[in-house]
This record gives structure tokens, C-alpha cells and sequence, in this order.
């Protein structure tokens, strides 16, 4: 079992009240409102602004150059990539860059992100890692989850883009380089007193993007 | 005006969606549902230890001996006088130590105060006391505004021990200390332009106090 | 004025003694031993490594995506491009990768760059950039004084390929932006006050450069 | 084998280099040069600064409210006692407190100050602590060795109130308990792939310390 595989084991109603969300059940079923979609998707936007910002971290911690570089592949996708595929998703759902731009961050985006940033600047790279995993590799599993049939058969799926995105290739090595440069990080550092106190982070980073889900539901009384 | 004034006043509906909270006026009416009560005493204590974290924050960050030991004297506060009274008042109203140090941390608290710590991290010593200023000074604000006739007045209030700690006169002088060190902080590196930036720093903990006064209501159904 | 000249004349004693070093007017008279270049090169590596971190903590410390994008691009040039650059000019000194990379760091290595780690980590933006600036702007001006005739004008001289790249069209638009840089973030966050503390940590830096030249005469007996 | 004894025994030559500098044995010959010794004293109070940063950087990477407490106490004895005991220390070496407070920091003293710092932000509490350990396990292992009869035989040497301050039974406590912090520490994070970085880092700490003391025989040509 790799560490991920630990982590969920060890923090499994954490991780389920995360992974099996209302939020998700109802993106897989296509009933959840596009007005919750669409708050999500600007707060996700802000989400991932600090995302960058702890990919940066990853790197000023890093113990070799191949640790910085490795790093600095993340924050590239961040800030090259998914930062225009978001704003194109946006797009398509009618939202422009001045929306997303000028929103607010809500305290749910305010409570994950600067919780992943502060795990990672009082602890080590390891810590960081636990702390953004729940996200980083969290989506891809929740992305395979909705597409038992494959991302083809989405057909019209109203949430198709999104899924298709997460459960696409691509994305499923993201998540597989992650969980095996955890494994590493894990080799280097990680002792069984270690692992409780990565329980506890990884469960407390689920719960937070439960919450991260949930906002977008309450916010828009879906 | 000083510069917490200044901040008050740019920042005026956010400043009194915290201090003017529904929270607030059913403690002062005496209305505010004891369990609400505990919930917040709880979350207030896992808030504290994060506090102490900051200002050990602006001791790391201090540019000379005086900016340390002002920042320690904070510190200490906090560590070896604060945390003792919390207890004790938590006592007072039923929670045991085991209690309330075993409490998972509501996202409200997260939110909060890692956010005074990112943002005290990310920028400089300025950044950090306007982040922690609706707390520290904004305590000191609500305490006086709750006892108009005085804390001697507050008779039986059921709220009597909270409102007069922070109505009283040592409390009042860390606040009136606070804003000195502010004015201080900016006579060295506030230009008009930063007075923006501040004053988005300032009104977004604000709202996340006043988001940490709704949990206690929303989390007790109160 | 801008902010660099502004610094070079406040603090004129400590950057003449950098830019104006022995091993600066012997590298420039082609009298340098060839043993205190490569000693130079192998450190200068190192110190490559540590500022890919501090431009990594730039990131972290951006306050707009912009900022971000900024730093990101300096991040880039140094881990994509300039470590390259400079395995390969250390290989036409005779040195190998392997030689390079197992070099211990030199207290004069260590000083300069976890001073302006440290710096920056402490302070925000204007510090990091201030304290980076000797190497970052001071590279360029003595690329520039080193070529009174133009970098043609170099003809076999043995320093050619050094003194072309800091010389060089590319690298003093690096330097001109860094310049342009520092005054965007003198017009956010610098008071006069705040001078005077920006021109010891500059004047501090040009020391710390000073040392990092004569490091490489000393440990030759150059 | 304490974690300590380990990292001494796998970086003796390091490690032997700093614990029986010349420095050392001149003092403890009562040969050492006043002049030098004066040197000496002037940036260990500039390092004892940098010393109090590295204790709230602790505090604020504390992972529980005990460990908190306990670098916040090595932060006190840094402010509240050990800084004056300095400046009465330097007085009885006829330098006053405006001649060391406005001493300028040798590249020395920068050089393992923002090490240590450094490291332990980027790092986790056991490295910081690693790269603390060179000086105040040290410092006691010194002070012992330099008092084989014990401190009450020092009789009239000239450096009696320096060693006998090191060698005296409340520093020597300060040491124990460091170690015994350490192999807290080591039980909760440190695996075997772990204790060769801790040992480089040990090593380097060791060198950067080393160091120190040679400042002060070259600064004044003893």
C-alpha cells in the first residue's frame, strides 16, 4: 500500500464525506443547479492562485535542484495551464475574466488554501505534500469515479468538460507522479509516529475541501 | 485619525458587520444562548494558540531588539496569562481542559488565522498587525461598546466576566498599545498606495471575524 | 533617480568595493590566475541553486498574479537556462558537472545568499529584490564597465565569454527590468524612512558580493 | 548513542574542527589575545540576536502547545537573561554597549546565523534544531573541556567568567536538556535516509561555527 492508499485508510470518513460529496453525487447525476457549478468554478479560480503560490514554497523548500525542478513542473501547469483552461471553462459558462478576477475569496477558499500554505511552511516538504494531496490527487479519483464507462461515454453530460478533464490521461499521471513523489518524500522522512500526525493533516485537508464543496452549495441554496 | 481609524473608516461595512455581529448583540441583550457561547469559548482557545504562533511570527520578523521584545511581550501574554484565564473562564462555564483541547478546529478559526499568518509571512510586519489589528483592537472596541455605563454596571449579566475583561482598563491599554505600534509600523513603510492594499487586508479579516462570530450561532443553531 | 542609483550613491564606499574588486580589475586586465576563476565558477554555481530559491519565495510573496508571472520568468532563467550556461562555460574551464556539484558551499557562498534569503523571508518584496539587486543590476554594470569598446572589441581575451554575457544585449535587459522592477516596487511600499533601511541592506549585500570575489583570490593565494 | 553522539561521531573531522580550534586552546591556554577575544564578543552579541529569531521561528513551527512553551523558554533566556549577561561580559572588557550595538555584522556571523535560519525554514523543527545543536550543545561540551579540574580551579585565568559561565551547571543543563529535545525530536521524524542529511547539515554548521572563532584571530591578526 503506498502512503496515499495509508492516508485514505487511516482517514477514511474524512475522506469519504470529501470524495462522495453531495456536491459530487450530484455533478455525476448532471442535477446539481449550474449556478453552484459556476460559484465553484470562480472560487476553484482563487484556489488555484494559492495553489501556485504553494508550488513556489515547494521549490524555496526543496533539497536538491531535481526536488526544485520537479516543483517548478507544478507550478508551471498551475500558472501556464490550468489557469487558461479555467478561465476557458469559465467562459463557456458565461463567466468573463472580470467575474472571476474581482470575486472575493470565500472563507472556505481562504480556510484550505492558507491551511495547505502554513502546514507547508511550519512543517516540511513532506507535510506540504500530505496537506495538498487530498486536492492534487483527490480530483483525479473523483474524476475516474464518475466515468466508470470512460470519459467517451459522458456524451452530453452536462459536466462533461469538467469530468473529461480529471478523468483524462493526462491528469491521471499527474496524480500518479504525485502519489509516487509522496512515496519518496515518505522514504526519506516518514515514521510510524510521523504517519498519526499525517492522518491528522490529511484528514483535516479533506474535511476542508468537503467544506470547500458544501460553500458552493450553500451560497447558491441548491 | 490614525491609521486603525483610517482602516475603520475605508472599511466601514465590513468593520461593522463583525463588531455591530448578531453574536454581539445578543451577548449584550444577555440573549445569546449559553451553548453558542461555549462553542465560541472552545474554537477562542484553538484561536489563541495560533495567535501565539503570530506573534512569534513578529518576533522572527522584527528588524531591531526593541521590535523583538515588544513582539515577546505579546507572546507572553498570550502563552503564559491568556490562555490560563481562557481555562479558567472555560472551567467557569462547564468545558474541561480535555474538552476543549481535543476540539477539531472549526474552518471559521482555520480560516482566520492562518490567513493572519500567510498574509504576516507572504508580506512584512505591517501586513501582519493590520491582519491581527480586528482582533486585538476590535476586542478592545466591542468590550467598550458593550459596557456603556461602565463594567462595574454589568451587575448579573451572564456575560459579565467576558465583557469586562475586555472592557477593562489592562485590556483597554494593550489595544491603545496596539494602535501606537500600528501608527508606528506605518510611519515607517505606508505609502497612499499600500493604504489600499491594507485596507482590503483589513476588511477581508474583518468579515472572516465576523464569519468566526456567525459559527458559533450556525454550529449551535442558535 | 531611480531607486538603484539611488542606493549606489547612498551606499558608494560598499559598492565600489564590489564593482571595483582586485579580481574584478584583474579579470578585466586578463591577469586573473585562471585557478580563481574557476574557484569563482564552482561557487557561483552553488549560489545559482540558492537564487532559484529566492526567486521561488518571490513567487510565494507575490501579491497579484502579475507578481507572480514576474518572479516565475526570473525562476525560469536561472533553473532552464543560466544553470546550463554556466555547466557549460564551467566545462571549457575544465570542470565537470560531477566536479561542480560536489563542491561544499563556501562560508562566502553561504553568507550572501542566506542573507538575502533570510532578508527576504523577514521583509517583503523591496527587501528580497533590494538585497538581490548588487548581483542581479551589478553584474550588468560591470559587464558593461569591463567593455569600454563594445563586447567585439574583446577579441581573445581570456575572461571573453564571462564578460560577454553580463556585456550582452540579453543580460542587460534582464538588468534594465530589474531596474524598472525595483521602482514599481518602491512606489508601493517605500517612505524616506524606509530608505535609509533599504541602503543598509543594499550596502550590506555589496559587502557580502565584495567578500564573494575575494573568496576566490584568498582560497587560490591568487 | 544519543542522536548528538551520532551526529559528532559521523562528522568528527567537522566536528573537531570547531571544538578544538585554535581559538579554543589559545583561550584555554590563557594565551589567546585579548584583542581577539574582545573580536569574539562583539559578534557573538550580533549572533545572539539572530540566535532569539531562530528560537521564534521554533515557536512558531511548534507542533503542540508544549512545544511552544519549550522554545519559547530558549527565547527568554536569549532576551531576558543571556543578552545582558553579554553586554555586563563586554563591559568587563571595557566595551560599552554603543560600540557592540553598532558593530558591523562580520560575514562570519551572517554566514551561520542565516544558515541556521534558513535551514529551518525551510526545513522542519529537527533540522533547526541540528543546526542550533553546533552551538549550544557545543558551547557546553567546550566549556567542560576546558575545565578538566572543574571551574572552581580556574583561579585567576584571564577568560575565567567566560569559561565558567559554559562550563558552570546551568549551562550545562541548557545542553542536556537540548540533546534530550533532540531525541525527541529524531523519535518523532528522523529515519536513516534522514540522518546522512542531518549529519551534512550537522557538518556544515560545525564548519560555519569553526569559522567564527577563525574570524577572530584574523580579524585581529592574532
Amino acid at each position: 500500500m503506498d502512503l496515499f492508499a495509508r492516508l485514505k485508510a487511516a482517514a477514511s470518513d474524512d475522506w469519504q464525506s470529501y470524495v462522495d460529496h453531495d456536491f459530487v453525487r450530484r455533478m455525476s447525476a448532471g442535477t446539481l443547479p449550474p449556478e453552484a457549478f459556476r460559484y465553484y468554478l470562480v472560487q476553484d479560480y482563487l484556489f488555484l492562485i494559492q495553489f501556485a503560490r504553494a508550488y513556489a514554497l515547494a521549490i524555496y523548500k526543496g533539497r536538491s535542484l531535481a526536488d526544485m525542478r520537479a516543483a517548478k513542473a507544478g507550478l508551471s501547469a498551475i500558472l501556464d495551464l490550468e489557469m487558461d483552461l479555467h478561465v476557458r471553462l469559465c467562459g463557456r459558462w458565461g463567466l468573463s475574466p472580470e467575474v472571476i478576477e474581482s470575486a472575493p475569496e470565500h472563507q472556505a477558499t481562504v480556510a484550505y488554501t492558507r491551511f495547505v500554505l502554513d502546514s507547508g511552511m511550519a512543517g516540511d516538504l513532506l507535510d506540504l505534500h500530505v496537506a495538498l494531496a487530498p486536492c492534487v490527487i483527490g480530483y483525479a479519483e473523483i474524476g475516474r469515479s464518475l466515468t466508470p464507462g470512460g470519459a467517451e461515454a459522458l456524451g452530453t453530460h452536462p459536466y462533461r468538460d469538467w469530468i473529461g478533464e480529471y478523468a483524462g490521461e493526462a491528469y491521471q499521471q499527474v496524480a500518479a507522479d504525485a502519489r509516487s513523489h509522496l512515496d519518496g518524500l515518505a522514504a526519506r522522512a516518514m515514521t510510524e509516529r510521523r504517519f498519526a500526525e499525517l492522518t491528522a493533516l490529511f484528514a483535516k485537508a479533506s474535511r476542508l475541501e468537503a467544506a470547500f464543496w458544501q460553500m458552493a452549495l450553500t451560497e447558491t441554496g441548491s
